[in-house]
C-alpha cells in the first residue's frame, strides 16, 4: 500500500527534531544553526529569500555555517544569489545545484564557480518564471525568509518590503514545507499582518535588521547630457505619439532621465495627464518631482526602496499601503501588472545584435535576469486594447486585417559606447559564446529581438516595428549604432530610405535641438533636490548624502 | 494644496457610515443591503468574487437589491459573470461598465445585454491578466468576496476554494478599498488563516453556504470511442516524442479521455513516470485512477472540485494542503504557473479557421476567456529548457541558429463536428462577423494560431510547428479538419506531401488501429468507477450519482 502522506510525515519529523530550541515559535539567535540543522536535510530544494533588494542574511549565514559533512546536495532554488554567504554554499559543498533569477554584484563569482564546476546551473529564470515553478516541479523543502516584524505567534509583518514573501511561504507551508523567518524584532502586536501565523513554523529575532540593498535609487548629479537627450527623443518620439499611460521603467540613468523630465520637457509637450499616469514600478525617487506635479495616478511596486517609507505613506493615494499606513509591495502581482497591464516596458541593456537581441551576460559575468525578459516581452495572452498596443500593433502589420492585434511597446534605451568605451551594439552577443563555454541550454538573451519594438540611442530612435525584412531590421540598427564598429558598416543609402519612411527618426527628425539637451531640463539636480521635492519626507541612505 | 490621502479619508467615511450596522466586523443577515447601501457608492469600480467555481451570490443578491436611483454607475471589475444577479446589475440599471474573464451560463445573456446597449464592454480578458490590472488601472473600490469561515477578529478560512481570494483582497484592502466578506460560518478559531484579518472590514455569515460549481466533472459514461480514439493520438503522437512532463489540462471530454487512458493505453506505452507527471490543474476526479496508479507527482490547482476534498486532503503528497489538511488553490499563481512552467497546454474549443485561430465565442454568445489564452500563448519572457520545449523550438526553425528557442506546446484536440453537427473548422470565426456587430476593439479570439503547435482531430494530428508558409498550415489544417466544408476544400495532393513529412499524422502513421479505441481502455467507465478508485474518498456531488 502506498503511503501518501509522506511530506506531512517528514514535515512531522523535522519540527520534532527542532521543538526543543523552540519556545512556542520563536528560537534564540544562538540556536540559528542548531535549528537549521534541524530542519534542513541533504538534498532539499532550500528558497534563501533575496532578490535584487531585500535579504534573510542572517539565516543565509546560519545556512552556510553548517557542517557540509552533515547537509549537503542541496539545491538552491531562489530569486537572488547575490551575497557573500550564497556563494559560500557552494563553495563549501553545502549546495550542488543552482536554480535562480538575478545575480547582481555576484555575476562575475557565479560565471567562476560555474567554470570551477561547483554549481550545477539548472537554468536562470525571470523572477515569476522561477516562482511558477515552485508550484510545479521546484518547491522548496524549506523556506529561509525575512520579515520586520513578528508577533509570539508567528504572524509576520514585512513593512515595505513584501516582495517575493507570500509567494515563497505560499508555495513552501502549503506543500508540507518548513519557513523560518528571521524578522528585526518580535512585538506583542505586529501592525499589520502580511504572512499568517500558519504559515511560518519557527521565527528569530536576527542580531540586525534584514539587508536591504537601494538598488532604484539614481542620483541626478550623475544623469549626463547625453541621457537627457535620449530622454526627450524617448518622450516626444513614443510616449506621446503611443500615449503611452501604463508602463514600467527599467533600472538605470536614461530612464532616470525621462522620469526627471517629466515636469519640465514633458510638461513643455503637453503630454501631463496623457502619458505615463499608471506605473508598475519600484519607489524611485527621481519619480518624486513628476508625482509632485500631479503627473501620476497610481504606483503598484515590486519592492520598496531605501528612504522612501515615510514619502510613501504620506502618498496613500498614489502607493498601495496597508491600513498601519506604510507600503504594501508584491514581486509577484506587480511582475504580472508588468507584463499584462502595461502597455510598455523601457529599460537599457548591456549588448545588442543586429537582430536586435539584447544581453547583460558579457564574457565572465552571469548577470541573471531579473524581471526584464517578463515585461520586456510580448504578453501573447493578452485580450484588451489600449491606445498604445494597438497602435504599435498596427505598425507591426501591412495593411489591413480581419484580425486586429496589439502590441506592447519594448523599448531598449541605450548609448552607443558604454562604460570603457566599450561598443553596446555588436555583431555577436557575447552570452553565445559564453553559453558554448559553459554548456548552457540556452545563450542568455535578455530580450529577444521579436519583441523589442523601439532602440533608443543618442543618434536616434529605430522603430522596429516598421521593419518588414531582417535585412531592414539590421538597417534600422546599424543606422543609430553611432561610431561603433556596427553603426559604421551601416549601409547609408538603405539607412536613409529608412530614414525618409520614419523608421529611423534623428532629434532633428522629432524637431529636437540637441542643443536643448542641458541639465536644466532636470526636475532635480541632486539626491538634495529630490529629498526637498519631498518635502523632507524621502530619507535618502547615507551613501547618497553629500550635502 | 494637495491632498494625498483622500482615498483613506474616504475608505473611512465609508467605514463611519456602516459602523453602526457591525458588531466589530460582523454584521447580521438582515443587515446585509444596508451595509452594502453603506460602503458603496455611485461610480465606485466593485469587484464581486466569482469565477467559473466559487460565488459570493448572497452578497451579489444584496448588491443587486439596491436602489438604483441611489447606487448607480457601477464599474463591475470581476473574473465571472455568471449569476443571475450579476446580470441583474447591468438591467436594473446599478452597474454600467464591464471587464470580466469568464460568462459561462450567462453567455448568451451578456450578448443580448450588450447589444441592447445595457453594458458598457471595457473589455473581456484573461483571468490573471485582470488581476494584472487590479493593480494598474482597475484596482476595486469595494470587493465583495466569500469564504468558507471567519472568526470574529475577520480572520478568514476560505478552504478548498481559496482562488481568486488572495489577489482581489490584496489589490482592494491595500488601496484603501472596503472588504465585506460572505462566509459560511462564524467560529471561535478558523482551521487556518487563508485571508488575515486586517485586510477584512466587515463578515457576514451568510443564509446559505456560497455557490461552487463542479465545472471541471467529466462523467466516463460519456466519453465517446472518438475521443478515445483521438487521446491515443494525443499520446502517442504528442506526449511520448516530446516527454511532456509539466502540463495543464483545458476542460472537456478530449482532455479527460486522455485522464483515463493514462493508467491502460499510456502504460502499454511505456509512459508511465516520463509524462505527465507535474500539473497546473483543478482537481479533476477524472484524474484519479492515474493518481492511484502511481503515475502523478504533484498538482498544484487553481480552485477546487465540488466532492474532491476528502481525497486531496488524503493524498496531501500530490496537492497543495494547508497543516489543516484541505487543499489550498490560488488562481493567480496557479495561472502563473500554467504560463511559466508547463510545457504544454492541451484543450478543446469550438471554432477554428484556417489559420488555426480558435474561438467559443459563437453567434450571440460572448463566453469570456478564463484562463486559456494565458495557458495557450507561447511565454516569450520564459528562460528555462525542458526536453518538450526545446524539440518543440527545433521543429519551428529550419535549420540550425545561434540563438536556440524554445517553444510551448498548445494543442488544440476537437472533432471536427461539435453539437448539432456544426463544423468546427471554418472560413472565418464567428468572432469576426460579432465583433464588427458590437463594435469591439478586438475579435475575440482565444488562441492564435501562431501559438498553436498541434490540432488533434479523429482524423490525424496536424503539426503546425512543422509548417513553413501560411499555404501549408492551411492545408494541414484541412487536412484533419474531416468532411466539414473546409476539409473537403483540401488540395489532396498538398495534403499528402505534408503526411509524407508527417506534419500530418493519421492514425496508422502513428501504429495506432482505430477498431482499438473502444472504452474497454478507459480505466474508469463511470462516476461510480472513479469513487470507487478513490477508495470512497471522492463523494461526487448529487447531480453525478445515479447508482
Amino acid at each position: 500500500m502506498r503511503v501518501w502522506n509522506t511530506q506531512r510525515e517528514e514535515r512531522q519529523s523535522r519540527l520534532n527534531a527542532a521543538a526543543h530550541l523552540a519556545k512556542g515559535k520563536v528560537v534564540a539567535v544562538a540556536d540559528a544553526q542548531a535549528l537549521i540543522e534541524a530542519v534542513v536535510r541533504s538534498g532539499d530544494r532550500v528558497c534563501l529569500e533575496g532578490d535584487n533588494q531585500k535579504q534573510a542574511d542572517f539565516l543565509a549565514d546560519a545556512l552556510a555555517a553548517v557542517d557540509p559533512a552533515t547537509i549537503n546536495n542541496l539545491h538552491v532554488v531562489q530569486s537572488g544569489v547575490v551575497l557573500q554567504a550564497h556563494l559560500d554554499l557552494f563553495e563549501k559543498g553545502i549546495a550542488r545545484k543552482l536554480d535562480f533569477s538575478y545575480a547582481g554584484p555576484q555575476s562575475h563569482a557565479i560565471a567562476r564557480a560555474l567554470s570551477a564546476g561547483q554549481i550545477e546551473l539548472g537554468a536562470v529564470h525571470t523572477y515569476i518564471e522561477l516562482f511558477a515553478r515552485y508550484f510545479v516541479d521546484l518547491t522548496p523543502n524549506v523556506a529561509l525568509i525575512a520579515a520586520v516584524k513578528a508577533d509570539r505567534d508567528g504572524n509576520l509583518y514585512t513593512g515595505p518590503n513584501t516582495e517575493d514573501t507570500p509567494t515563497i511561504v505560499e508555495a513552501t507551508a502549503f506543500k508540507s514545507g518548513i519557513v523560518v523567518a528571521q524578522v528585526n524584532e518580535i512585538v506583542d502586536r505586529v501592525p499589520r499582518v502580511d504572512i499568517p501565523a500558519d504559515m511560518i513554523d519557527f521565527v528569530i529575532a536576527a542580531d540586525r535588521p534584514f539587508y536591504v540593498e537601494p538598488l532604484f535609487t539614481r542620483d541626478p548629479a550623475s544623469v549626463t547630457e547625453t541621457q537627457i537627450l535620449m530622454a526627450m527623443m524617448a518622450l516626444k518620439g513614443i510616449y506621446a505619439p503611443y500615449g503611452v499611460q501604463r508602463l514600467n521603467h527599467g533600472i538605470g540613468f536614461p530612464t532616470a532621465a525621462i522620469e526627471l523630465i517629466l515636469p519640465t520637457y514633458g510638461e513643455s509637450l503637453g503630454l501631463k495627464g496623457k502619458v505615463a499616469t499608471h506605473w508598475a514600478l519600484n519607489p524611485h525617487p527621481t519619480l518624486i518631482p513628476a508625482i509632485e506635479s500631479g503627473w501620476v495616478e497610481q504606483i503598484h511596486s515590486f519592492g520598496s526602496e531605501v528612504g522612501m517609507d515615510a514619502y510613501m505613506q504620506a502618498r496613500s493615494d498614489i502607493y498601495f499601503t496597508g491600513h498601519d499606513g506604510t507600503l504594501r509591495s508584491n514581486r509577484l502581482m506587480c511582475q504580472t501588472a508588468g507584463l499584462y497591464a502595461c502597455d510598455m516596458f523601457i529599460g537599457s541593456t548591456l549588448q545588442i545584435d543586429l537582430q536586435g537581441n539584447s544581453s547583460t551576460f558579457t564574457s565572465g559575468r552571469i548577470a541573471g535576469f531579473g524581471g526584464a525578459p517578463n515585461m520586456g516581452s510580448d504578453a501573447r495572452g493578452r485580450r484588451h486594447a489600449s491606445k498604445a498596443w494597438l497602435t504599435a500593433g498596427r505598425e507591426a502589420v501591412d495593411g489591413p486585417t480581419s484580425l486586429t492585434r496589439g502590441r506592447k511597446l519594448v523599448v531598449q534605451m541605450v548609448e552607443t559606447f558604454g562604460e570603457k568605451l566599450v561598443p553596446t551594439f555588436v555583431e555577436e552577443l557575447d552570452s553565445v559564446k559564453m553559453a558554448e563555454e559553459l554548456d548552457l541550454a540556452l545563450a542568455p538573451v535578455m530580450i529577444y529581438g521579436d519583441d523589442v519594438s523601439h532602440i533608443v540611442t543618442e543618434e536616434g530612435i529605430a522603430n522596429l516595428l516598421l521593419c518588414r525584412t531582417a535585412a531592414e531590421r539590421e538597417q534600422a540598427i546599424r543606422g543609430i549604432a553611432g561610431f561603433t564598429p556596427v553603426g559604421r558598416a551601416r549601409d547609408r543609402a538603405a539607412v536613409e530610405a529608412l530614414r525618409a519612411r520614419g523608421v529611423i527618426r534623428r532629434p532633428e527628425d522629432l524637431g529636437i535641438d540637441p542643443l536643448m539637451a542641458t541639465r536644466q531640463l532636470l526636475a532635480a539636480h541632486s539626491i538634495e533636490d529630490l529629498a526637498s521635492w519631498s518635502g523632507g519626507l524621502y530619507v535618502p541612505p547615507s551613501k547618497f548624502r553629500n550635502w
